[in-house]
């Protein structure tokens, strides 16, 4: 029997994992090799392409239909990587080109955060849905918009930075060389600078250096019930509820999710961004917009998100 | 010879101007009632269709194909117009459908802001652009949203309310009954607060009364070198500008329109407006979306709006 699948690239700064989807949304085979392994592109396209086709081939009746990428920095229009600072190669890599030429599949290549939103939206839990925001909480606030069925790429191909929209003016530094913007507060590393300004004003000390303070810290001791803690949570579900009561007045969304390392708190973070949000939202979208954990596997959801951009191209040439 | 022609009605609370435009977006007829002279929504229509469709039959070989409206709080997909609490006419009204009935004749309906915005995309300076905001700095900030070459309305229908999103938290009160929302700012009104503000704030006395003082007033001052309107304008624009660099972080537009009232100052607003645009934006977008004043004409707009959003219906049919 034929079985068709499609090849998912997660590319990170520290590993790029791939792995091999049916139409499902099911993950046959998955692995992961260092990305700062290889001197260069070429290398690397070099290597995985090899995998990915061996491992296809191993597949009985299998079919690949094509290659998904999702990167930080990636271009869909272009398909290229450009200047991602946590990436060992400089300037801007053709990824999808030179993919195409290693397997001679078709490839299509978007950013992470963008590519996640394609995997929530056909494999997730936004099946059916036209309008929905995307938001992932780790390092940084990545996101991507749905409308109508689609995602928002923006002229340039760069639409969806939720992340830096400046939310307190000459607010907190961000990496981006401006001020204020919406990951210095509501992310693993936004929450962390909140707690961290919180014991600083306070008598208390912290038990562990503060260069190991972490999302995942801050969650163990809210659970044991410190105050500081449980106002670092507050806080940053008060400015995350405000900034998507905001984004609503954008495109009307039906849902938001959330994703990523901050979310595995839970209530501790889910119950406060709703709070925020149901008293920050505008009069005419109040009780419409739920605010929802991400139905996409953690340690998958990178392969699952890359795979489903190739899935969602496939369709649209109605193959 | 056959002429194709449409007529716009745009609704407002003191007058409804309605018009017959052809396809090229030029305004044949145009004339206005007072809005509030008809006791109930039936009667408005019947009167305004009876005079339609007469005006229609004068022109020479035109055949009038449907009727585009562009009201306070329309709704695209139900037709209807809900609690507008500048019209006279209360709770939810079925504009569309009472058109329908009357005229027998296609009709669509949305608010004024999303009307202006596809005339600007159909007759006015958005030709060609597939990503861009409308924006209408009058009374209120009205705002339109176009992604992919189609307007968007959300999953209700009511997308596109950018003067609601909050930009000081606790900042001043709004008429939706929360605070800060940027339509108190960045607005006839909200530059009117500003200046009264700066006024009450130093020594220098109004030369009128403080309930006439209005953005035209405070443009005059302007021009006569006035340091408190220059304030009111830098403000005005500081704020802005900053919302505008946050706008393009969600859909990552080619062009952001400005429209209405204020705009008649010209560069007293168009330049800190973009003085701040350029300091606040994300470098990825940096040189590359123009902020420029609205290629429609101020007294036509809302027919030519309303008018525009008839003949994409048809477009989109095929007629």
């Amino acid at each position: 029997m034929e079985v068709k699948i499609v090849a998912g690239i997660d590319i990170g700064g520290t590993n790029t994992k791939y792995g091999l989807v049916n139409e499902n949304g099911k993950v046959l085979i998955h692995d992961s090799l260092p990305t700062k392994k290889f001197p260069n592109a070429e290398k690397f396209v070099a290597s995985i392409t090899k995998i990915i086709l061996s491992e296809a081939q191993k597949i009985e009746g299998a079919e690949l239909q094509g290659i998904g990428i999702g990167s930080p920095n990636g271009n869909y229009y272009s398909g290229t990587i450009g200047f991602a600072p946590n990436l060992p190669w400089k300037g801007v890599i053709p990824m999808a080109k030179l993919f195409m030429d290693a397997a001679h599949l078709p490839v299509a290549l978007t950013n992470d955060a963008k590519a996640a939103t394609i995997g929530e939206m056909i494999f997730g839990g936004a099946k059916n849905m036209k309008h929905f925001y995307f938001i992932t909480l780790g390092t940084g606030l990545g996101s991507g918009i749905v409308v109508d069925g689609k995602i928002v790429y923006g002229h340039d191909g760069f639409a969806g930075e939720m992340g830096h929209t400046i939310v307190y003016e000459n607010g907190r530094q961000c990496g981006c060389g401006r001020r204020g913007c919406l990951e210095q507060y509501c992310s693993a590393t936004g929450i962390t600078r909140t707690y961290l300004e919180i014991i600083d004003q306070s008598v208390k000390k912290l038990s562990i250096p503060r260069e190991e303070v972490s999302s995942k810290f801050i969650y163990e001791k809210f659970r044991r019930g410190e105050i500081a803690a449980k106002q670092a949570f507050e806080f940053t579900g008060h400015v995350l509820g405000i900034a998507l009561a905001n984004a609503c007045c954008y495109t009307s969304p039906e849902a938001i999710f959330l994703f990523g390392g901050l979310t595995l708190s839970g209530d501790a973070i889910f119950k406060p961004v709703r709070k925020s949000f149901r008293k920050n939202i505008l009069n005419v979208y109040k009780g419409k917009t739920k605010i929802l954990p991400s139905a996409l596997p953690e340690n998958e959801a990178g392969i699952l998100g890359a795979a489903s951009l190739m899935w969602n191209e496939l369709k649209k040439y109605g193959k």
